[in-house]
């Protein structure tokens, strides 16, 4: 199939994920803890997620019919993420709307976020018949460790001392984790065999793992109208992305010191975003991380060959390549 | 079988279960996630949730030793519930101890508030087999109507008008189905019939309803020293309770003034709170609570006439005296 055909499939799926999601919140009550879980939820995002547990079905013989609401807690789920994770990081904007926490307060943010994690699993069981009990497991260990990713997240912002290894594991917990139990989820519940099920995961761990660290670079390479934020923002707030913690690790003299400074200030000011970016370029640190993110990529091709061939198996193929000519 | 004999039983199921929770956390990382959950799980508290899914268990002819994990679980999942209404409700102290939020910050407690919840499921799971898939659904249903029930809650704070009904229906979520939930799991787990299960859930929550409002009436009549707080410290904090409402249904002129003022200003001062106690004696507000208490102590007890005699049933009975004659 064409790309375009790939595109028009996506948008197909992605409108009835969001008719779904629209019909979670209808009729229920206190508006008090819906209102908010629902305004979030309803933002929009791309829907990978969601998008990810339904190829995975198809892919190993399933039907999309049978993951819809699985597709809808993945993506409940994520979004309770959002909301925390925005509490945490004092965000004031998410998909260019006013975060829960500023929108109301931080109180309805904490408990609607609680609100969607069980309306997740509530879905999820929705697909769930006795034998896919190892499902909901899955699911509760991702949630595991998204909250471990979280922390390692916080302990990584107040240390100064760390490694690729540190960003590696913080990254695969709390982004990568939850595209790889999307695909597990979604190839299990669609009767995929053991070896179709840790193909997908793989899968979906490599692209998690190319796609952060994209978000790493697009922060600095990136268009600003197109990343919704300032480029370099990352540098203002001090965070040890892959492109900084690469930068450390072949830095030499006066560029080591410079970069010492960031980490003991925890970041630097908008006018010193151009001398890092040329460091960075003179440090070779953005051809670096371009063939991380092709490594990624590819280990994630590579996972596929134990995946039989058809439309489904081509789309998600399809999906590596769009995720990394990604703008945004 | 005596009341020694049952506190005796109640403190060895206890210790076993702190044992259990202890063993969760052990060997965890990050501790910036697990030592503060550890922290607030290893707390103590009466463990009044755990002790129902056993006894539950036993009861219906299931074996203590097939819910330990679900036991767990259940106070796992409440104190995931205390440390975000802590949070919410700025608590510096519970159980004597420097909340979480308090002791580290917000972003902390909102993270190990959720790592408990996923460790919740975790050790739900681990006791259910495929057959018992429902008790994850009726496990996430008590969740959605936990964060109901803390959202009414947040409405009733801010409300000027409201009912009994309105209090009865935030008890219910808040309180008392965490209790019905803990009964329906180790019912279900243990092997139940449908009529045992529900008559058990029916058991606790009629427990829990009549917990609550002793709660409720201990804040004015209970001991300072034994209940670790002011006493009338809901008056002060202009919380809805039991016994404000049904005062403010029956008072008339000056008194009816004096209620719509603690309403309109959110609470009184500690100098007021004798007048309040006076004026509750007065208008038989104590008695009407109190009788409130044994009204759904018995439906409770009539609950389990569709439970076979046992020691387990035995000791159901035997804690709805201990609950109502507490002191704290």
């Amino acid at each position: 199939m064409s790309d375009s055909k790939f595109s028009k499939i996506y948008e197909k799926q992605r409108a009835i994920i969001e008719t779904r999601i629209n019909s979670v919140f209808s009729g229920l009550q206190p508006t008090s803890l819906y209102e908010p879980a629902a305004y979030i939820s309803q933002s929009g995002g791309k829907r990978i997620r969601s998008l990810l547990v339904q190829l995975s079905a198809k892919a190993v013989g399933g039907k999309f019919n049978d993951v819809y609401n699985a597709s809808v807690a993945i993506e409940l789920f994520h979004n309770f993420t959002l909301v925390h994770d925005d509490i945490m990081d004092n965000a004031d904007k998410r998909r260019n709307l006013v975060t829960i926490h500023k929108k109301y307060d931080i109180n309805t943010a904490i408990l609607s976020g609680d609100g969607l994690t069980a309306l997740a699993y509530q879905y999820l069981l929705k697909d769930c018949k006795s034998k896919n009990i190892d499902v909901v497991a899955d699911f509760t260990q991702a949630m595991i460790e998204v909250c471990e990713g979280q922390s390692y997240d916080k302990d990584l912002e107040n240390s100064t001392v760390f490694s690729l290894e540190d960003y590696l594991l913080m990254i695969h917990k709390k982004t990568a984790v939850l595209l790889e139990t999307a695909c597990k989820i979604g190839a299990k519940l669609g009767g995929g065999s053991k070896k179709q099920i840790n193909a997908l995961a793989e899968y979906a761990k490599n692209i998690g793992l190319a796609f952060q660290i994209q978000d790493d670079m697009l922060d600095l390479l990136g268009d600003e109208n197109e990343i919704g934020k300032k480029v370099g923002g990352d540098l203002l707030e001090g965070k040890k992305t892959y492109l900084i913690i690469k930068a450390i690790e072949i830095a030499k003299g006066k560029n080591q010191q410079i970069l010492q400074k960031f980490v003991k200030n925890k970041g630097i000011t908008e006018d010193e975003i151009p001398e890092f970016i040329n460091m960075f370029r003179k440090l070779g640190v953005f051809e670096t991380t371009e063939s991380e993110i092709i490594k990624y990529s590819q280990k994630a091709e590579e996972s596929l060959k134990n995946i039989p061939e058809s439309d489904a198996k081509a789309m998600l193929q399809w999906l590596i390549h769009q995720l990394i000519k990604r703008k945004n």
